[in-house]
């Protein structure tokens, strides 16, 4: 382990195990892994993979395993050059990610990679540590844990590192030091031949593409119960009635307006534009039924990542002046199935809301 | 029974069973029922009705009950002077409901009233039944059958009949018996003196003045899981990015937007309109926790009444060249959710779907 670049992963399903096994597949990493709900399985039997990138694995247990965030002022433990967070990303609903990997942190020392989709999810890690280098991770891998500790990854990792900007200023240029770790880490994750790796300067760029299907196909099957195949199947395809041209092709035409506001020039003119947008409605072929992660959050009743996917493209937009009806409509109601969702679990009173609500109107 | 009107009533739940309590607690109409799922309860037992109008009534049985609609080229049956229509309105899911009808109906005779909602729901029958006296029913009463045979009317009955125009040409006035038939039969409404009903010529106003709710609380609260209390908990009250502001109040301006359009003119002036929808959005106070009917019929797993409610608003809006974004990413994702439902129906079949869009592509 002497000399080991030394990583701490949060978040071990499929993108996550898949990522600590090509780190470790280069013989250069050790990974401490903190495992929530698969801990026990995978102390005992380690993980069970089928992976296109790196074949079938029995028995994968990443170097060190953990149920909690290492404290680094209570254990004697050397400090992390990397902490990789693909936990999903909901930052309305408790824990607060940055408080929870402080103790962790080592600044001067440690970077901070986010492989996670959203606009601007490095906010609130930059906020909390200013000096801490904070990389992008896009990744294009499609990897789920089937059962706690079994990971089938049927996509293959392709991974784009990058830095965000320094500050929550948003155009600032990131700093060297992030720069370096970013590429550093690129180097890492190639070194095992298995994935595609490259370190991509225009991080904001790479976040708005993934966000034309993030922002428009995620909630609209979760709000329908559709995955991608099934949605363009309602109506004719000319219908200007279905689905997809009554709002899915809107929706997009928004996130490529918002995304040219923000800087991030996706379509040089209107016909790359209609050709981009093509491209995302027939991201997959019909025959694949394939179920963007928000509609399996839907189906399972778990919290979707709405903000991070949709809140931010809104605010954005209503900062930049861009009017976006689609999109707001769809954030409006993916606002609404999470208030009934948050609810059921019991984190929502309905009568204590009312009552804030009325001493709200009394306070006036 | 001799000289007594004769009525038909198709659809015997909440509402329909207290319009049929109201016309014979005349004592001037004798009412045939047709009733499905609640025939055997009724039959032993009659409704147990609980009405704010009417206050309790045990044992209550339509002049005549039966299971199916009567064929009167196959039956001795006398002519029906109204047949009553109080269904759900699904013209999508079969059966067609012109179809059904046509056998109980004598041209030059019946007339034909839709106390349901929605903005062209005339047109099938008109098209079916050109020379039949078509009317509508818009009804305020709420009334829900809780269980078969049980009835609570917890809103009272106040009903507006007026005739539909005479042809689908859209704008061209009802004919004169069919604005008679609508007189008498509000006349006869009113003999309990248990109901308000008033004789209203201009239908079209009134469908539009009720579809500011309907297209709009309707499907929001449906698609979201929400009731009318719990939506508007969701954010501030001057949140810009709550689901009211960013997609309800909106979604209401455009349906006073295509009425105009449309030639109802529900609001004189921008403050007017304010007024209206801030009246639509407040229609029922917070703790009610309101729950609109298609929020009923999605908890329910029931169809909802999409192309009436919302499709209907959509095609006049692309008729006259209103833009409606936020209507239709409403309509686009209801549309879509109906899909979902008809394929658990088994009504859809997702690889024969595939199949024919697959051929309609290579038949290109």
């Amino acid at each position: 382990m002497a000399g080991k670049t030394r990583v701490l992963l949060i978040g071990c399903g499929g993108i996550g195990t898949i990522t600590a096994l090509n780190l470790e597949a280069s013989g250069q990493c050790h990974v401490t892994a903190v495992l929530r709900s698969n801990y026990e399985i995978v102390k005992e039997r380690g993980f069970s993979i089928d992976s296109l990138d790196h074949g079938k694995v029995e028995g994968y247990r990443p170097s060190e395993i953990r149920t909690t965030i290492p404290d680094l002022s209570k254990e004697t433990v050397a400090p992390f050059d990397y902490i990789i967070v693909t936990t999903k990303n909901i930052p309305d609903v408790p824990p607060h990610l940055p408080s929870l990997i402080a103790p962790a942190l080592t600044p001067g020392h440690s970077a901070i990679l986010l492989i996670q989709n959203g606009l601007n999810i490095h906010i609130p890690f930059a906020t909390a540590f200013p000096s801490v280098p904070i990389l992008s991770g896009i990744s294009r891998m499609g990897a789920n844990e089937l059962a706690p500790g079994v990971i089938l990854e049927d996509d293959p990792d392709r991974l784009s590192v990058g830095a965000f900007p320094a500050t929550e200023g948003g155009d600032s240029p990131p700093s060297d030091a992030a720069v370096a770790a970013a590429k550093r880490f690129v180097e890492l994750y190639a070194v095992s031949g298995k994935a595609v790796v490259e370190y991509n300067a225009n991080v904001k760029f790479e976040r708005w593409r993934k966000l034309c299907y993030n922002a428009t196909w995620n909630p609209v099957c979760a709000l329908t119960g559709l995955d991608t195949g099934r949605l363009r199947l309602v109506g004719e395809k000319a219908d200007p009635f279905s689905p997809v041209n009554l709002l899915l092709r809107p929706a997009m035409r928004e996130v490529l307006r918002v995304a040219r506001a923000d800087g991030a020039v996706l379509a040089a003119d209107a016909e790359a534009e209609e050709k981009l947008v093509e491209g995302v409605v027939e991201a997959e072929p019909l025959e694949v039924f394939c179920q963007p992660s928000m509609l399996q959050d839907a189906k399972k009743r778990r919290v979707w990542e709405v903000e991070n996917l949709l809140g931010d493209v809104v605010r954005v937009a209503a900062d930049k002046g861009v009017e976006v009806p689609a999109l707001s409509a769809i954030y409006a109601l993916a606002k609404g199935r999470m208030w009934a969702l948050k609810e059921d679990m019991g984190l929502i009173n309905k009568d204590e809301e009312v009552r804030k609500r009325n001493e709200g109107i009394q306070g006036r």
